[in-house]
């Protein structure tokens, strides 16, 4: 059963790049609010943001014997996403596998677990998304899966799928769907900037997004604070 | 049932003023350790503090539309303070929103739930303390409360309540308690400034606080480890 | 039954000293994967790393008062280890007994509980490994034990044990096992180096460590994405 | 500053037994969704339900000396609300207690902490809600308060307030709101009865609520599973 | 974008039946550790034990509208599954809906979410596995998605998928793989049948499994107490 | 360095036999409140209560294959206390290992992890204390350790030591002070006797236990709800 799916489909280099302009919750707002990962999941360093293409790769609790295989499926521009088969915390991943990684041009780590050697992947400049921060190392003893389909954090990562982190967190986008979020959220944020902009002069949301007749229809009451009962 | 109270009673600005000298945790202390809420609600950058005046926003559940409305309710020197009606860690709050209340002089945010676009909040110097940071965004279709009483992480906030939040976390006092909480600050805070200077000159804090006798008197014995039985 | 252990023997400063090359993950490695404290104990900033002695300090939910007492058996290279006989997130320990351990040499403290004045502790660079920060003070009412073995989140420590606290966390190494942990560090790390740079010009831990005839042997198939079924 | 408050107003006994029909959820929809305690309440046995006049104690983590003090202020009917100042999951409470409020006419506890001797507060029939079940004892050190306003679980409780909890959880009904929540609650469960026949039927709440039309205005697409793209 | 997918294909009746003899645990290894459910996931009374055919329900946090339009699509031998789109532990589901499910022939819920009425729904056995009792309530505003693929806590479920829940938790096996996955299991069942018998005369799993030699390879040791160094 | 240590002392059954009066709470208090394994450990069926001596055993995340190798060890009257070297919530344990553990006439299972088929544990009768109920199998790859001492859910526990473990949760009691703990916790038992009979007939505790005067000292005051200013 244990298998590795090799050469997988990744979307064009150029696509990629378009969404650098983009944050998280831009992109996941612009794709109908899915594809977020737990809140647990933070950065081991702020600020910081990449987008890349998932390598995915299945562990077992307390063993990291497939990270090793994953790297060799892993080329620049990816982002290696990892999940444990159940709840655990274990540092999966240290200095030497993100020496390994960072050789082959990968940018970045998400992994449903533990990670460790933080202050040596700060300076090398390696992130990491993670569960938990622990010393806690691992054995090679179990098999699991690389490049196929799995539940991270709580979202459904498919190899070759768009990621995107930044500090607020990490959110997955379907390859099949990435031109077409790429368009919404880039719309959505052109919208932004004339947002910002107005209330940055003063202009209140209620106003600017038309919301006093709604309130009212829904029955809100303002009442003056002397003069309640 | 969904109302705005506006006009507030503030207290004077003078008053608040004098709290900046203080931080949490002597205030904490001075008011007999009430106040406080959850230590689960973090600043999303530090250092960091601020004082001002509470205006209370209660929402419901994933749904941000209040604190649009709670916005116009704020003044220069206000902190706006969110509590969801039920459990959640939704991304209530990002840029847009802060924006908004730095164009009104409002100082920071504490909510119970989650915020987003923390990179640039750090960025434009707009302080948040809150229980998670999550790019979900939230809907707009469900009213709540501006200005009337909540229980946020905890602890009771009435509006025009003062709010002190440091990277220790967040304590609110009561209005007409202020004064009466800033004279005991004070006089811990004069206290304190003695004892750091000798136990910086290395006096021990038993001598300092004359504990001896009374940890003899409840029992405590001192055995070298080398004549343990 | 409360008692103060005192003239505790301690490990030669020379041995110490030894370990300031190794960091935690490597030390809990070496010693065959023990005496790692619970992944939640978090250092108060980044990056901070010390090495010293364990002083023990068992104390009362939500009282302090031996950590006062615990104070005067410290000495120059120690870090207090303070552990509550029940779950307690207050904040026990604050910049005035940070200003008196810095006194005596104290390098930092490790306590599977809350701790304030984070700003303070911070500017003085005084490091602190704790589960929480909490502006939440403590009483001084009820004894305790100092110098006694005890569990600190999930490791047992004795004192006069060797600490090693990092961006990773806290491990422990027995007094009577230094010697011996350390040289096993010692031959991890110098074999590291040597992985470091093979890792770095793009060798593949597969290789590296040999691992492709025990992954067929073991079941794993490599299938192309274009080649599933 | 610790104070116990004495001969507090209770609400008439025909208005608690009023409410015996009625159940944690029908109450808290009747009053607009406020005063539920957080979900981490949980009764130590099941089924089970009462409802009652709160008196309210104020304990510091750990100690339970409290308690003690607010025995006397309980009356047949009451039922005793206790919420520590900092967290804590230590059994504060135990056989010895309720045989003492039971023998007072006590009906229950509600506590946001630790309870212990379940098997026995079991047999003898004496209702817990509590935030954990602990073997943890407690000290008598430190005063705090009985019969003034605190908040339990994330909801504020006044002294004097109704209490009902069952085994969805627990809620409080201020004293000056009960009459007024009383009808709307009846009102409520009057109109339940109703739909409960109709649901029993198979009618379905599409149609009973006469859902659809808004459904369809609010954008619901229906496609057939075969029929999708 | 929110669709509701009519007419799902479902698994053979003959074959969901044949899964009765077996339970969570079998059916999870038999299917190679994959399909679990999270632990935090409890019936609400034990025992209980269900296998039907899931129709999926996603929901916004906090709303439970889709409910009411996902109890249309579900037919007799049906199990309703429910995630919201973010963390949320309010009571979306009480006995009213559980009357409509009920008359329709559902066997039970399972909601990454809360549940409410647990005494009724103990009462009139239908069995629930949540993650949380809750008395909160929800609203009807905000439109989700029937019959979609989701993410119920941590795992992958397509409307078709066969469920079983029992006192152990929850697994789904995708409808493409029942028949194969029955197959393994039964065939597991049969071998356990023969070692449980063995174990219960007292033959040791070292023994029945054989483990003695791969555990001298590894290199365990055993040593008496009295000769330990 | 795995080892397993056979031939452990363990205490005479008849001091065993003579802790079948007490109950946790009761011995935890005898010993000076310590040896309390973490609240969190919760019996699989409740009312249980259990008391044998401690056969230990240390898992890796993940693999049960030691439990196997711990049967063996075990004898009449053993109490099998398993503790994984990381946070892991797998299901350890199931049927089969509780035919095998009964059939050596071990009379419970103590577990800071997982634990499955709940359902045939109840049925048969075997008590299991753990942290998760889970149906998530583990593997047999990785050695670790029998007898050893281990800390179990933040309690250290030594091979022989006494177990006793009821619904309010599992205390350890060192080997070479049970007689000593026994003896305590009888006076304490026949002491408790008196006070029951007190207070069931309505002596308050603040009388019997004399408390007035203390808590005046300590600037208790009375006020009356209608004389509060």
């Amino acid at each position: 059963m244990p298998v590795v799916i090799t050469e997988i489909p990744r979307p064009p280099e150029t696509l990629v790049q378009a969404f650098e302009e983009l944050d998280v919750a831009t992109v996941h707002e612009a794709q109908g609010r899915k594809g977020l990962l737990a809140s647990y999941m933070r950065p081991i360093y702020r600020p910081t943001k990449i987008i890349g293409t998932a390598v995915t790769c299945q562990v077992a609790p307390g063993d990291n014997w497939m990270i090793h295989v994953a790297v060799e499926q892993c080329q620049a521009g990816d982002i290696l996403v990892v999940a444990p088969t159940s709840l655990c915390e274990d540092g999966y991943f240290g200095d030497l596998l993100a020496n390994s990684l960072q050789a082959r041009g990968v940018l970045g780590l998400v992994i449903d677990a533990g990670v460790r050697d933080v202050a040596t992947l700060t300076e090398i400049n390696f992130p990491v998304w993670s569960k938990a921060i622990s010393a806690q190392g691992t054995v090679k003893e179990t098999l699991g899966n690389v490049n196929t389909p799995l539940v991270c954090a709580g979202a459904l990562v498919h190899p070759g799928d768009l990621i995107i982190a930044d500090d607020d967190g990490v959110v997955v986008v379907r390859q099949d769907e990435a031109t077409q979020v790429l368009e919404k959220a880039r719309s959505r944020l052109a919208n932004e900037e004339y947002k910002r902009q107005q209330l940055q002069e003063g202009v209140l949301g209620l106003d600017l997004y038309k919301m006093r007749e709604r309130l009212t229809e829904k029955g809100l009451k303002y009442v003056k604070y002397s003069e309640q009962n």
